[in-house]
């Protein structure tokens, strides 16, 4: 893959994606709650990604929804002058599913495949029908802060799996949407698989897909602490891994900070109810994408340090009071 | 397009699709109510539906969302077993935007192109945020009736339009679904137009293409009114056509009943915010249908009429008690 590092960016697209953000299941929703959207969060979120996309101050809502309570539509329409242009730049959405989707898709054994048992193909429904519930929410959270945000659900747009790798994906609809000036929103979903029937499609391993194939600038991904620790971070001498080395062969290892007497292996904790696995596969998705030469940011949600990874500044040079861990490509 | 009458069916699946299914934007939201679905008609038609697709008479729900004002989710996992098979026969379910989308699409003008601008922008993703709110709310109702449905939103599934005529459909995504036993649900949507940028893709429009390419047994229009009138429904004296022939050459006349001084010309309302055109394009979509040799039913949702044209009993014979049109081939 390294011979691939410095290539050009997909000729299906007339400009390179500047950024693909993961919006972390556990950031933007309440993870002890079930099927609870984080509102404060996905509101701060939101702002910033709008800040970083669209470099003018104004905006207006693109969200027309029925206002609750009332029979009125939130609608300003004649704020839209000809002038308030949206020449965002190419992001692509990506979220996880946080307290959406993982009930129903461990309850019914999704992940596992066997589409000919009922409980599995109910299972399927009812585990998209959470997934997409939590995806028209955040399009519609993006929306309301001016970003043109278009959700795109892996299932429906032709992502599929054989043996739990990606068999297939309609990127051609993805960057269609993106040279039309709009901003992809995809998610974790059920799909359907060649050899086992169906299984869960996680967000982390369709950034890894969209990430090989679109060559964004960065990936960033927008998570519930401040980056990736030594131990977990709930315990009180945790570390946070300001940098980290990814080589050729994959294997990885801590630049920043040096520690004496650091654990070698750094452990890692999963929820019980993580159907895709926690920072085990986050690590190794974002050491993946590291090796195509693309700078990864882990960084706590909604905080002036994700500001700065989702800006690309971090790109140059990563202050020292800069919380969050990069992940990077070394010979 | 005669030759094509008696074609046998779409090589790609393995038995031919039963029946598509239109549920019209009248019947199943409250058309003089912003963004309101009609939950009554909603929840009858998803159940006729069932009871039309699944021959037992046993059912469990398959949405399993949290139920509003709790914290529990609504799933009945341990009713699953495996004797409770979804032999489900093929159905394609299409609805159209009622009060949802209209608003937003007309207001932007949407339907006209013009994607530079940004209204129309902004109007591009209010329209899709209605409609695939609408989109999930139908899902969400056919599966708590035990229906394995699952969205498919046509601007995600690579639907686009060419000077407003369909340019590309991703209809393998679609005949994938029904061949893994679900029932896929598609709509009226926003869509990118290769001339003027983007357009309104109706789901009358839909449902001419899937059933010049999957060929099912009849088609079912569920609306608000009785069937096709001589004038409009709301007039005393309103007939209701009870049988069109259409002709190879697109033509149609009424056959049945045989009326004294009718007008030849059949009398169109068409609501002034509906941007996709009301009866008329549903007519003349029915009579390209019919001339595939595919029989059409236009029938009032949610009554004992809409049930025996779900279930094609009425391809045998129409009973004299049945009110609805019928819209058949003649050669």
């Amino acid at each position: 893959m390294a011979s691939n590092v410095n290539e050009t960016n997909n000729a299906n697209l007339t400009k390179p994606i500047r950024c693909i953000v993961k919006l972390g299941g556990a950031a933007i929703t309440c993870k002890n709650e079930l099927e609870k959207i984080n509102e404060e969060n996905l509101g701060i979120v939101s702002s910033q990604l709008r800040q970083t996309m669209v470099s003018s101050e104004n905006f207006v809502s693109m969200d027309w929804s029925r206002i609750p309570g009332t029979s009125e539509i939130a609608c300003n329409v004649d704020s839209f002058g000809d002038q308030l242009r949206f020449d965002a730049s190419k992001f692509v959405i990506v979220h996880g599913a946080g307290s959406f989707g993982h009930f129903q898709a461990s309850k019914s054994g999704v992940h596992k495949g066997g589409m000919d048992r009922p409980l599995v193909k109910a299972g399927f429904v009812a585990t998209r029908i959470s997934v997409t519930t939590l995806n028209l929410e955040i399009v519609r959270a993006l929306a309301r802060a001016g970003i043109p945000s278009i959700g795109m659900s892996p299932f429906s747009c032709g992502w599929s799996t054989s043996g739990r790798n990606i068999a297939s994906a309609d990127l051609p609809a993805v960057t269609k949407a993106i040279e039309s000036g709009f901003i992809p929103v995809l998610h974790g979903d059920a799909v359907l698989d060649d050899l086992q029937g169906c299984t869960i499609l996680s967000g982390d391993v369709i950034i890894r897909h969209l990430a090989a194939h679109l060559k964004p600038e960065y990936v960033v991904f927008l998570t519930d602490v401040f980056g990736v620790y030594d131990r977990p971070p709930t315990e009180p001498d945790a570390v946070l891994l300001k940098e980290i080395a990814v080589r050729e062969d994959g294997s990885w290892s801590v630049m920043k900070p040096t520690l004496q007497g650091m654990n070698k292996q750094v452990e890692i904790t999963v929820a019980a109810h993580d159907t895709t696995g926690g920072m085990v596969t986050k690590i190794a998705e974002a050491a993946m994408i590291a090796k195509l030469g693309i700078d990864v940011y882990i960084v706590k949600a909604a905080t002036s340090h994700s500001l700065k990874a989702l800006s690309g500044e971090l790109r140059g040079n990563v202050p020292d009071d800069w919380l969050g861990t990069v992940i990077r490509f070394t010979r």
